[in-house]
């Protein structure tokens, strides 16, 4: 008979998360072993009316994963199977918030149309959430880790240097303000048990963990990645070192403000199983994933959905750009919804969290892409169809920095 | 009482399409007015085993619309609706096909690694398809038009040509050899009833039909508008002049082999309205529409997803790029089919018009987009889930171009 | 490759239906082997707005199905695999019917509330149906065969036979004026292909089409056996004697008015495969099947569900009764739809014929059975949710026999 | 902002369910106003494997409700909005129990095929679920209460009280050892914080909580009135008088076995709203509701589906009895499962708590209604399609009463 389910690691959300030894915001291959979660910011944003602790944000010190995990018998080269069979957020913080970052400070999607801090801070009744900041809608949350991921090589690690590195290289006379990728930083870095030289090497070496990498996943933000998914995760060093991170309590497709989903700290239950040698055996060379049977579903009839195509705002053709495409329907679809009372940063908030759906329609047709966004119309309070005549109502606002 | 539905249009098939005036293959505003259709590519491709028409098919000889049908009452301005309530194929045509183009002609989204001509014949089964260039798999049809929309006005047409002309002018020497767009040309336009001056301006001025563009849609190839679905496109000349055509039996997300979807002739069924001045008081700059309530589906547990992110094949990393991404998730899932005994070729064709879902996932995480890619497995004969050992197949093959 | 799918058999619209040797209308082992099929009344409902062909509908002439179909190698004890691939009205005939039977003359489920006659008229427009008798909804059809089955043996016949007599001479004391079954009837029989006396045999002998019975599906009237369907049917005679008819462009769970689908005319496509031995093999003693993947569908959040108890409307406490507890559910819908300004008799056809769900939700609380109906809310113009404060909106009328 | 969810009443499952004053097994009106919920059977059945305690269950000793709840403003004629936006087991208590009921005490749908007490142990993992006595099925839970409605006025009360005596009455000669209802009883009578006179007056009077009625709801075993799910409930007394209680992790159609779904104590979470004066300005008499939008959901084509009709398992054929119609669809069921390696009993308790879908098809179509049932096949580890010859696993067994 299985007994309860073992608490495999417990964190606090009153102790600074740097100062948790559970915790860790690198990869690395040299951690020793050892599932609460804390929010991706490590504590850094309040339940509050102001957006002044996101446009301050220090992104030194985000991401902090729980682990890394040591699974039995974990090889290099199998495939380490992760059945998520549960996550919630902690039932004493039924809250979470979704942050447009400062321009100048982790920007976002659209940092160009909205480039300052913003955020919004969503309650939830049960499943199902609502924010004081972004009144009229109220959708039920698809929760997920935005991170998971085995630790990486040493050879694998070094091949993302590499090329991270060569990408700042590349483009360090084209556009030398921006940055481009994040590339190994000492600074609060956090490495979990690991003390001393240790410590230090990690800090020097660590990936940092912004971006999702193909050999090991890490932050894909896929919000279908649920309660009743199957992730297969390559093994790249022995006893697997799973890590995982970064909850959200529902996320829209693209997580476009960056700090996009509703952040949230919280449990996450999985159960782990191996396939050896599967990365031979199956051919995989990234994970692969099946989502669970259990999610928010609407109707395809439901959801209204935009068009976007490689010709930017400014009337520029890019050639076969989908992230172009993307960002357009995106404003069209800020652009729609502002007529019934929102500001653009509350819908850009909006996007970025709640069940939208991001397609690649066609990715053939030169010069433009085409891709649709689709959203849920059940979430509002009000019909927003195209046949309802938009007018404006009252419908507050989200606390904006004025820096 | 209504009556029988009206037929506004017929083609035939046994005429060459560039002998249709019912037909015509260039958007332009000074077309007169006037639904079946032929597939798009006037009748090229044949329903036999061997690749070399689609190796040499004539690619100023497609896209051949259906229309132009003048809406009374339309206006500048206003939102044409278009309620699909309908699309099949023809009863005497229970075929279509699915090709890859040859590298030097047409190309398509993985050319570098399939570069030769091939193509599969699906044959129809009511609703269901199958195909014996592809055995194993077996789908119903999520029937659509990959391509709708209203004419472009004077301005319209001319800031598409302007900005292509200038992506043309700006890749000349990054990439020389590269067809980046396609400008209007004379060759073979086609140019429905107009006949001596205006079929000429026609041809010299018309906006070719490959790219969808924001101002009206156009070559969407948006696989769920479909029966059911209603878009709302912009009318950009007084009777909207709205034409329809490359009939679509099936596309997965993407349409990634260019020559893609399942192609056909067939007839649609177009329910029309009109929003007069909708593109101002809806705030439309692109068609927007909403699926229909009727498609093939399977619970979202029974799709195997593959990742792919911004590091191409060579290791090089991109910044932030979702078309590398989405090529990387395809070769991907490439990768993995190919162990059950297909071709990489059979596979590129078969998620070029499987009902495959490709989504954003994150698009924010520098320097990765990550997306992904999902394979109904219930279209398959065999077990294709990762729980399953591989083991080939022999599952036939599909003519390939040996030249 | 292959080739157009064969027509097995084509019926007129024009001829009587009994006059037409493709068509029966009774279960019997005896006939000759032999898909277009009329409507289940063979005509006699024509698409006008008056009820006067319904209530004189005659009801020892309808039925009329198309068949028997002989398949090959099919051996008692086989089990016959009937995969519908397709199934449409008549391109020519976009048009049928739902109509309440006099309680005189069929009755219906409702018949001590609506004794009258009455129709609505349906058009089509492409897979969608209106009625200019039912304003105010508007769906898309689930298009099935209401009927399906093998021919039984003597044995299976004889069974029936007893089985149904046993019942009517159970109820004539109890019941003497009531219909409980509908014994073999001479008048009217149509038996096909067969003449003289083993035409007089089939009419003495053959049951009646009316009733579904275990050992071979027939009269079903199960809705979602539609396009992308297998059923599994018992094989009683040699050559399985296949016959199918009264097609439905939709049906609502119980199909509650009897006449109670929109009946149509049309086509089928049917591919069949045999699974030998099957029903001692699976264990089967009545159809099995599986849906479509391809159904009009709605998010679960979207039906109004309305509940239903064994007691019926005069308060009198019957005991785990079902049919009374569906019958009550379907009460409460019509009286809350009448709110908005229908009248009794259309949402009594409404609820016949529209995609309803009738579900059995408690089956073991003594004395109660509690069951569901749920309205598709998406199917309406108007808002029908409870949050809605109904009103009379101007429904207009169907007709309703006077007499 | 929005607090903390308040908890509006704990309960302790270490004391006996008869001794804690926020629960009572009667619904009476003269109680006072006051969400943990036990179980149903108060907590009579073990986490063991043995069937004794199911056999010997004390069934005047359950439905213990959490309850009643007073409503600020509600009074009779109201609907009350009851939207259930989370319910879950305890975290403490991961496991629930199904139940085969003894014959002679409580029986069952099918008890005069499985007359002895059987019963499973669900274990729970996150959401999922399995059992140690039936090996191979793992789903997740569509958590729900079975009860839930207010409190009767003393005219509803006297009415359910009248009726159901009226029924004992009438079937005293003809069924003279049939329980077909269950009247007032004074033993283990529970009526919460009422004492004295108050709490014999309850006893003497109240009604039982075994059937759902359709005045208020109560026990309906609705397995959709889940999260996300909005019920709307006749108001009877001032305040409502609002009890809830049976918790469900999950539940087949019908809950066949009577202890069917898999039964547990947890948490339920309310939003409370009113609708003045909703019972007439909406014409409701019965409990209506819309199920939430997250729902466990397989594609329609992935659920085997049995049919059943009005002839029962000795060849009697009945008139328009969807009882036993959906007794024999579980009975069908049950033998086409039972190849697999499972005994009656496993099946009898899986299709009681597992999502089966129990739909009425036909009910009009004399003298048999035809009803189906439907098993998602992705619930087991193996294939259980026709199409899989069936061989016999060693798939265990489970506690059966040897009495």
């Amino acid at each position: 008979m299985p007994g309860k389910i073992r608490t495999a690691q417990t964190v606090s959300l009153d102790i600074p998360a740097a100062e948790q030894p559970a915790l860790h915001n690198r990869w690395h291959p040299d951690k020793t072993v050892k599932i609460e979660c804390v929010d991706w910011t490590g504590g850094q944003i309040g339940n509050n009316d102001s957006a002044e602790d996101v446009r301050t944000v220090d992104l030194t010190k985000i991401h902090y994963l729980t682990g890394p995990f040591e699974i039995k018998g974990a090889e290099p080269g199998d495939l380490l199977v992760v059945n998520i069979t549960d996550v919630q957020p902690f039932d004493h913080s039924p809250w979470g918030f979704t942050g447009i970052f400062d321009r100048q400070n982790g920007g976002g999607f659209l940092e160009e149309h909205y480039p300052k801090a913003a955020k919004a801070i969503w309650d939830f009744d049960g499943i199902y959430c609502t924010s004081r900041h972004i009144p009229g809608v109220r959708f039920a949350g698809l929760v997920h880790p935005g991170i998971l991921g085995c630790a990486p090589s040493r050879e694998v690690l070094f091949e993302w240097n590499r090329r991270e590195s060569d990408l700042i290289s590349a483009c360090v006379h084209s556009h030398p303000n921006k940055t481009v990728a994040q590339p190994p930083i000492v600074m609060n870095a956090h490495a979990g048990q690991a003390t001393g030289d240790l410590k230090m090497k990690i800090a020097r070496e660590g990936a940092r963990t912004i971006p999702g990498r193909p050999e090991h996943g890490g932050n894909v933000d896929i919000n279908n990645i649920s309660r009743g998914s199957t992730t297969y995760l390559p093994v790249h060093v022995p006893g697997a070192s799973f890590s995982v991170g970064d909850l959200h309590f529902s996320q829209g497709d693209g997580e476009i403000s960056f700090c996009g989903a509703i952040e949230i700290a919280g449990v996450i239950t999985i159960k782990f199983d191996l396939i050896k040698n599967g990365v031979q055996s199956r051919a995989i060379k990234s994970p692969v994933f099946r989502p669970g049977d259990v999610a928010p579903h609407f109707g395809p009839g439901r959801y209204l959905t935009f068009e976007g195509f490689s010709v930017d705002e400014n009337g520029k053709q890019h050639f076969m750009d989908a992230t172009v495409a993307y960002r357009q329907a995106c404003l069209r679809a800020i652009e729609y919804l502002k007529q019934f009372g929102y500001s653009g940063e509350q819908i850009y908030l909006l996007l970025s969290c709640a069940p939208i759906k991001g397609a690649i329609a066609g990715i053939v047709d030169i010069p433009n892409v085409c891709t649709t966004l689709g959203i849920p119309m059940d979430i509002f309070d009000f019909d927003i169809s195209i046949e309802a005549v938009p007018k404006k109502r009252d419908l507050g606002s989200c606390p904006i920095s004025s820096v």
